[in-house]
């Protein structure tokens, strides 16, 4: 059943439908390891990280409201689904549960980051024939994200 | 490892644990459904409802913060990572992806609620010797999704 | 006919029904009142007193609406209108219209105030069991009620 | 007992009292009606109706205040306890408490703006002798509850 | 000369042209009266009325500017340079510098607004044939004016 | 079909619908030409008269909505087509495209006031007798349009 | 005469020049009808369309200024006079005047962003070459334009 | 000599007077030493350490507020004199004046947090009986003092 | 008799109050000219000007309440009453009423500034002694009236 | 231990520590006295005098903050601990805890005042030598006790 | 040695550093020489360029931070130094010091605006390949420098 | 050329002159040396550091225009060129681009802070009998990067 009709056609929608699709579960899997983060740090930079993280999360949540219309948009429903999450992120989640040590954290979060840019660049190369709209949505993300990562890194340098 | 010190003694801080680990659970499950509704609603009420559900996603984002704070503040580690929230929330989302109609979102939204709010009235109960504190917040919690219950039941009625 | 169920049982929901009608009624008594205080009030006091209930009013204003949707939430549909207020409100209004000197205005606050804070002590022992909830919110009110009371009462004390 | 001096002659202070004294009364029940119908809608319209009739009683409220200190500025008490809206305001209550169809909350709040609304237009009258500076405040409110009532209207066309 | 051409023929720019003239030396008076009364006063009410009194003076300041820009935008050069305040308004300034009782401040208060009123009302007869917007303009800050003066009257009510 | 009832008479509704509807057509074609200078003008007064002509656009838009839903209140379904505009508008727009200077931008916008005053002040003459809460809406409007005459004549003046 | 020198090559300049102008007209007559549509709507969705539609107002508008500065700044006078839009604007206006019912109104406005949104796509690619940064506004502007028209688009599936 | 009447009974206000006059003197003491510390602290910690005092600092100037103004309130008059402060707050103050290194500021804080924690906690239980609205006043206090307490020491953690 | 008992000696209270005196007049004296000229302006700068001058105004305006404040709180009551401007401000108005070339209101601007200025070099020496504070107040008003001086200045340049 | 260095060469660093630290002591010692009185204060004037002792109380806590991180600016460490103030602090508190009549709040509130202002013109002389910032700051601090002093002093005149 | 890594490659990061390096000095310079004219140009259209300069450098100020973080994002240290400016921007600064005509600020301004503007325009094409998000970040720059541009030419038309 | 004339007489308007300019030029240097350190810092005090940074940038910046405004009102035409900066500013950039360590940044800004205050001192000095205003402001100016200072050197002690 096709509810919302696209303005693409078939193919462009495919290719763009699974970069959104892709972003999207990135995106939801990044705020929740982010406030995992948040609300278990521990160590002598704890309040420094604590809200700094809080800004990747705020970025996460916007974007992933922006990237799921963007699909609604062009006739995608776009899947957020709890379960969707667990099964297809590729984001690695803390192993265990409790308390992380505030050098961990800052490890973790430039591991997570790096996750999501390096499928964003070929995502944006993706979409560059199939929808230019699109495109531009993720190379703005693509931009906060990455200066997300500079920040955790500059800051991953021993005193 | 106990890094951060309780203030309650160990009876009450299992009781206390159970009951936040499980709030916060349901909430981070409730955003993300709620999200998914939000995304993929289709009929005359779209924009009504469209509206009404970022509500919902507001006051379970909000009260998610709170929780695994409380969870914290009390040297217990809160647990909102993907596969946790997969594999432990009770709450039900859509069966398939895909767009849903007005209607069946109301359905959605107040099952969903009174899930969270059933368990919630017992957290109250169990608290109620163990923290008094935490039982405070679990009671401003469920006025706040009572309120939303009834908004989604009362134009549930048909015209 | 029951429109919106509510998650109460019917024992506590006759209790609570009971509490948040009759707060209702005495909240928008004591709006109605306050406002014909604020216009009618003359004497050297005029300016500092007149602005001094708007705030009462404000808080009787903010809270009847509170409590009105706390009875709604609960599925009890709550009565404000012009007669069940005239009949079954329980605050002495001026005897006659016209002009109120500003030391018996004083004077006419703290009865009214009086009134619904013993009202509101009783309604708080009554649904302790049914619903700690409403419980809740019938705290907070009582709480700001007592502090507009002591501010009238700490200013009706001779020069 | 004149407290407050008018300024204007006594024949022209009679009409200007009956009119600022009759709007009074209709601007409280209309706040007290509108306020029922905010509380006890149910339908699939609940959301959109509770939330425009809050700008009814906005208006009716800010409205009700600016007649009430016209009057007292011209040595006319304004009168608006209880009993006195209970008796001689002339707008239809709901005959029973409870819950209102969407539907009717809709035809409800029609025919008291149209009552208000002709009263005020006879008033608009009557005081272009006694005062222009009472009828100009009775012209801006017209105009607002007319807008309201366009918009009542127009949204009571079927579909 | 004449620089800006006036939209109203030649009898009633007359008309109107005095009526704005007297109108903004009557402001600007009123705002010096105020503001020596508001640095000047002293007694036990000080700083209930020190407050009031400010609200005055911005009334008149406000519609001093609206005043002048509407003879100005009539083709009619406002003047409100300091000798002709000094020489045409016909408000009563205290007789001598130095401190002043606060009751005495309210008397004063009360009989300069009585003044600028009174001509006002002339004024807003005047102009009825003359502009209806100048008339307009001028029932506006007559309603403004005349609460001040309600405001004043009601506290010099004896104790 | 006539969908909103008026609460004029049909005599009346005649007269305020033809105002009306003049009033807004002259709006929207104010706010057009005002556009269209503000975009195309040259010379060294540029910034100046570019934000100043912002001005009357803000007037313009914001005055059309409250033209055409008073319209709409009466009953009157208001008419703002783009040909309803071209075909009936008296403003004069610029006769060519293109830049325009500074000084032609000044007289081109005291001519488009002045057209729109002229007919506003026969409009509020005709409404008086036919709804004084329309002609108070007109008498505003003419009050705000003269004021920007006035501003931009004043400028046309030769240094 | 050229006033204002671009910053672009001849060939660019035309190519960019009618991108920029057909859009202009475009989001100017989309704005006009979208007004006809807010004052004219009536239906049992007259508020969350008339509210709806404002916000697509809201966008046309900001744009066409976005648009208009943009040719204006590149040399290109911009054209925006009531009989250029009369004249060259595809959009479909409402045939006749007069009330529209609530489900025409979402038809309509599909159907003029649908217009708009297909033109933009050609323009976007037409000024690849031509103007990298006129392209990158085109793109903004088309995101946000197939955004509202999802929104109407999901509101018009049947209940 | 009572000057503000309880509406408590003698013995509650004996036990609800002594839980609220000694968070007084804690909140007032608390308020003093966290100055103290964010004024004399040094080491590489400096800035956050700064900055997150002074949230401490808020949440006790806005609590001891709250807190004096409930006993006045209840018809007990709050002592927060110096001397009050200086001979019966138990909490610790720096022994020596001068310099403080960062880390033994955050043990400062914990330690002063902790003591205060403990006495409110014991405050909550005994004025279960006597006055509930009072008990709810700390257990607000309580939670966010715990939440300050958790943050610093989750800085506590060695790096 | 005097009320407001001064904490300066006898001396130094003389120099001081004819210090603030003077000032108060020259300010309230600089606030009627302003404005004065902000109406009367005419000629292609008007818009740049008339907002410029009212910069000035704001300036004059929150001195002189500053100013007048700090008399009384030395035990001086100021004289603000407008015989007073008139008979002792040393300021040059206007000679005539009308309208006012706008290379004229420059000049008359700079001359006005470049009086009040010179006054309160001399003012600044001779609180030198008597009092600083009042000396710090005069420093920083001659700043703000400098910084305004040179505007007008540089723009008194030909072009 | 020296661990700020000093900007100041010795013998000025001891003057301007002793003014500073003194200083210090008054204010948080005005503080503490402000709030005991805007608590424990009765009368008619309550609620004006109430507000009126919270901007006093509102520029010694700003100025507190401002003193001392002065000093450890010029590598003095601040005392502000609770014993400090209590045994070198020379304002007087009220003797005994509980009510005090509106006027005695008036009169300790002069007495406090003047207290500290005698105490900052010798400051202000003895810093002029030794550092010229922080006598700037003093002679602000001054500016707006002796305001704050005129104001109490103004309203301690019999009516 | 490199300290945060590029997620570039190297041949694309040497592109990408020189375009943001280049582009970085430009905008310092920009902002530098825009302060010199915004200080020191006279002439009667001081005010207006005065205003219009600082939005210049509020474009350059927040665009050289974007600009200098996005090369560090990517790996490469940005050098803002004042040496690196004086030594490698190309804009060309007022060759002497002192007053500036107003015509010739614009001239200044128009010529420092095209030179950035066309270096911006080559560095666009040079990062096509290299780096999409940068580029896009270039483009966003250039539109709003042209649009500046724009603004300073159409007020060099003569009058 | 001397264009704006200067209330200063020659001796002291050379005094003045100088001592602006030279704080112009270090203003404007402590600003680009703020920002390359803001840009360039890393380290695990990262992001701690990076936004203190900011804050003294905006206090330069701030007071960079003040300080060339002051000039500028006094006759000096202010030179803040890049050459001008590169060859009279004594602060010491660091000697190479690239990447800085935390501890460095702390030591360049402390460094380049406690050179300008030095200068500062004696220029406070220099203007005593030339000009209080200018003095004023520097004292301010002064106090501010004195309270930077300590900041910084506070956070330079070792953990």
């Amino acid at each position: 059943m096709t509810v919302v009709k696209s303005t693409l056609p078939d193919a462009a929608r495919q290719v763009v439908g699974d970069a959104l699709q892709g972003t999207l579960v990135d995106l939801l899997g990044l705020s929740l390891i982010g406030k995992q983060a948040h609300w278990n740090i521990v160590g002598p930079r704890f309040r420094s990280i604590h809200l700094q993280i809080d800004e990747v999360v705020a970025t996460a949540r916007t974007y992933s409201d922006t990237v799921a219309e963007r699909a609604a948009t062009l006739g995608i429903p776009p899947d957020g689904r709890p379960e969707t999450i667990a099964t297809t992120c590729a984001l690695q989640a803390p192993k265990h549960g409790g308390w992380i040590q505030d050098t961990e954290v800052v490890s973790l979060l430039i591991e997570a980051l790096e996750t999501v840019i390096a499928q964003l660049r070929e995502r944006i190369d993706a979409t560059d024939e199939a929808d230019r709209v699109t495109q531009d949505l993720l190379i703005g993300l693509t931009a906060e994200l990455e200066k997300h990562r500079w920040m955790f890194q500059a800051e991953d340098w021993p005193s």
